[in-house]
């Protein structure tokens, strides 16, 4: 798989599945897939390897925490509040308990601190093709998270038109340089906040870096038009951090060109006095890319097996 | 974790969670956990590892299949009807796309089969510690299994008492050797009858071995009393590999000593002809376990880590 991009690759396998796949948000392709049933029920999984998102320098139970926070980012993304959580292990047999038991120590005070139940999971141990293929130093972890959608409705990635504003909360880049990639607070309440609001057309967050991830807003026969200035960088990150570093955990939105964004500015800060936000551009039709903005070719992220 | 048992490291982890883990069925310890709301919601997550759970001589497609089987069983074992599913893949970049795609094929056959739908996933780069810990051939994936009671409750692995007789669907030992660990039919439709049965007082999936398995039924102060030649064996299982080769996948119940058990037999039967149904033995007291009964010592399984 080294050789494909991740998005090729992800097309790719949703074909393989045929009609066990259904349209995103009720299936691939969103922060989490809204189940439709009673009430609308969010579910979304992300992983953490050791050597990958996190190593040695990092503590068991801030790792344990970083685990949990990366789904919460994703609940948030969609406007939604978490409720359950299930964890599958997999490690190899020299990874010490003590390690693991600060691990979940962690996890446990993030869950209790974000109000999720821990109700599952499974350990399997870690293991290599070939006959002397004896694994160490191996440990992966990958969370399962369930929410609801208290506002009713959940804020999909599609509904971006031409002309939105986008916005972006907090700062960019250097994530992993500033321990922002453990220590961040994911944007519930903002998200939250985002999803009751009708002129919030489309929302997401930022992960592979702004750069990469504005292409899930973009709608058919558009491009996303960025300034390069207003983008709120962790200083002293440059342009290139800003948009590629990913790990940024910030809520990503569009809001409708008609709705009076002073008053939506305003409103955002006043419930969220501390959290920066950022306009960063807006949605432009193919072709009518204004002068000055970035060039398509700068918006880049992280991208998976490359 | 190699020196630690299971179960000890389950118990250990589930207490570093503190108040962020709930009792079982609402918590870690049944087949699935029960999600209450306006209607309960089970999940379950298990994994499969290349090189654990399967090897080079079983197919992608199969594999696929077997990854989500694995889960429909042990929604089965709670009575349950599966719904949808998340899947978390970690793997080394060597891993082939056409591979993965067959592997996604396999998966997305059995989804349909079952009506379980696909709704999200991540895929994430295996890792491994140190400075040139290049990792090759490592397959992961572990899928997180939503369903719903329709019987409107669910069976748990804690209600069997003193008397009570103990049950096994289908047939013991040697999974691996014959292709049952992949070609096994989930008892799904077992599963749901017996829940609404009210003489059906615990139920679970046997998946390490009904030696080890068993003991998760056995209520306070009592043993399970289990006759050897009773034993459902796959022929020519001995009683070891019908006790301990795990991966059977069939359903262990407890039917309450007031039941008349012949019309509970006689209703199972018609239920399900071609379903092999055996009365293993019965829980008793501590200190009464009849004579010719298996001795404690003989109830081992499969255990991970070891």
């Amino acid at each position: 798989v080294g050789a494909w991009g991740e998005a090729r690759l992800i097309e790719s396998l949703r074909r393989c599945l045929g009609s066990a796949s259904l349209p995103s948000p009720r299936g691939i392709g969103d922060d989490c897939a809204v189940l439709t049933g009673p009430a609308p029920t969010l579910v979304t999984v992300d992983p953490l390897v050791f050597g990958r998102h996190f190593d040695a320098t990092l503590s068991p139970s801030d790792a344990g925490a970083k685990l949990l926070k990366r789904n919460l980012s994703d609940i948030a993304a969609m406007g939604g509040r978490p409720s359950s959580a299930v964890v599958a292990l997999v490690l190899s047999p020299d990874v010490r308990v003590s390690w693991l038991e600060r691990f979940y120590r962690g996890l446990g005070a993030a869950a209790r601190r974000y109000h999720v139940k821990i109700v599952g999971g499974d350990i399997a141990q870690a293991s290599l093709a070939g006959p002397n293929a004896r694994i160490a130093g191996f440990f992966s972890a990958s969370l399962t998270l369930l929410g609801t959608a208290p506002s009713g409705c959940v804020v999909t990635r599609d509904g971006a038109r031409i002309g939105d504003r986008l916005y972006v909360t907090g700062e960019l880049g250097r994530s992993f340089q500033t321990g922002h990639h453990f220590r961040f607070e994911p944007r519930l309440r903002e998200g939250e906040w985002l999803a009751r609001r009708p002129e919030v057309r489309a929302l997401m967050d930022v992960s592979d870096g702004i750069g990469k991830d504005v292409r899930a807003l973009v709608p058919p026969r558009a491009l996303p038009a960025l300034w390069e200035e207003r983008l709120p960088r962790r200083a002293p990150a440059t342009t290139i951090q800003a948009l590629s570093d990913g790990e940024d955990y910030e809520l990503l939105f569009a809001v409708s060109a008609a709705a009076e964004t002073d008053r939506f500015e305003k409103a955002f800060r006043a419930a969220f006095p501390r959290v920066r936000l950022s306009q960063i551009g807006e949605m432009v039709a193919k072709g009518k890319m204004p002068k000055g903005a970035l060039p398509e070719q700068a918006l880049q992220g992280y991208e998976h097996f490359r």
